[in-house]
């Protein structure tokens, strides 16, 4: 009766013997600044192709400043996009994995709150948009 | 066999004779700086109730100057998640209208790339994670 | 430059040789009561089969009459949760057809309001919940 | 092992000492006629502003008698739109919260069952329309 | 505390009296080959109407050999389009029952990973197309 | 009045003097074989970063004999993912764009239109889960 989510697959260890996948999952702590490899990383690792592709993405994105990069947007903005998508797509493991990064960047409950707000409103606005198929102002003025 | 989309309902004239209405929309040109009504606040005006209560909300969490209430984000960060809010639902309106809005907050290709990017990367985590029932970490150790 | 949506499949004509699509056509024509067959049905004939079940799913749920069953619903009941499901998917074809069944059962631009605001409203309450996690009150009673 | 959804913020308590939020809890329990403040609110709560803003549109759209306005849709096809919606979404807490509120205004088993068919046939003709491309038969011959 | 998620109606008896009902649950476990009801379809039960509607379409669609029909996918094709929806629109119980249907059909930890994969690459571009706005590169020169 | 869908920066030309893009560009169209740069590609050039990101994804993924990868899917099961996404989440360039990929590989209106019924269908499932909240009936026995 009391039957919360649980991976449909078996997380790999984070002491796997594949060198592969070692070497990502410490790139991830390195990279992140954590001393565990977070569930998502592990249970990706049982398809060691798209383990190594998601994370190039998130690492380029995420942390450009491992790649030298600069970025128009600070950490806690990213952290902010990233929580809004995840609101909107109603992801439970998302959702508690960019709340917990925002707040280790500094977020108190006020921020998490304006952010949801907006996201929130947004979702209102687009089904009310859509709904009543409201054609653009202007097309853009591109450039 | 041109069919470009138009809204369902006749958007309410920027010269409506309705006062409640006429002074709404003097309200969005003000607090927004521009010298036009933009059609999805004349379609929503079709029925007034509706037009209020998203104008109040859209004003207090869009400009929260106009309330003298302080933010915790910038004017740029707040349109940063509405748009990645309306490219997750795929809302055509709202897509052209926050590019716009950044744009007038001086983003550039490269800025509106970035937060892009990042919205399209978390749908794609988003999927993974609920795709593979990915439980939480841990539970938000809140506060 | 000029490129307005357009199926991806030739819609099968009206007047088609395949008695079985001619005789869903009708059926479609005469339970609607209209004298045309909309393009969603010609564009779904390309594949009999889908057709037929679209057909006879749509039928019992929305025109229960057509079995001599009854329904705890109104005609205007059914149409409006077809229109707050199409404004929250964002589907173009599906806000246009909802929103001129419910025109023709009579409903008027406040009535439209009404529907899309509730169902605007209920989007943002769906993100902000989903957004925080909220677990549910109580479980369900269950009668 | 066990983790079940938690909300990613502490809930406010029902005797908070802030008498602005200590109001609006008493408001949404007198206007919805029950003796506790549903988890959602108590979380909102975090940020007041959120919670004046949400509370004030959901107390106007749901409960339309508390401003002395008329409205076209029965309190019951109201929750029906609000089910129709959460379901689309797959919001865990708003669904058990509208079923439970379609309860109390007397749906049973078959009226749950009328509307959650009719939400999900239109989210399959959603996902076929625009699977197609399907373009409008008409556009809107508004008014 | 501890709320996982639970059926907000009472699943109907496998042993249930009623004959159309029970003959449903029949043809259910024969066609699939299962000797159990699955609590999708008992839950569905509550709605007569709607458990023979939705059961004919997935007879027909999934098991087509059923009527005799030749289908141009194979069976393990069927069920990974049915996961890849069920991961976009974040479903739980979809997901652990088309990933059981997959496992029981042969896929192993790397075709469902390659699914996923795939599933979550499409919600990355289609958020970006739609976040771009990005017109189709050539109508559809439709046969 | 008449606005079709432009995209919101100017597409990139394929003439490009960046070498980093115009080495990606042709890339693409070696390993899709065809003679132009789609749109969708020419768009996300205005951030190269993410340019060379998604397309080391996509190619990856969808073209696995590039890096000599064996597949345990054929390339139309891919592109029928593909479809099935873009169908759920309603984007007009994708969808057109693996509907055209699907027809080079050899599909017809039949394939088609089993793919978006199977689509279709799981989107009413999902809908019709999550409506009624039902939980997993096993959990996942893992391997």
């Amino acid at each position: 009766m009391n039957k919360p989510q649980v991976a449909t697959v078996s997380p790999v260890d984070e002491s796997t013997e594949s060198h592969e996948v070692q070497s990502i999952f410490e790139d991830i702590m390195q990279t992140k600044g954590i001393d565990f490899v977070p569930r998502f990383w592990r249970v990706l690792a049982t398809n060691p192709v798209q383990l190594k592709l998601v994370w190039n993405s998130l690492k380029e994105l995420m942390h450009p400043e491992s790649s030298g990069r600069d970025s128009s947007l600070s950490p806690l903005s990213r952290e902010m996009i990233a929580l809004a998508v995840s609101a909107t797509n109603g992801c439970s493991y998302c959702v508690n994995s960019h709340t917990a990064a925002m707040r280790k960047l500094g977020a108190d409950d006020e921020t998490l709150g304006e952010v949801l707000a907006i996201a929130g409103l947004f979702n209102m606005t687009n089904a009310l948009a859509d709904g009543y198929q409201v054609e653009p102002d202007v097309l853009p003025p591109v450039d």
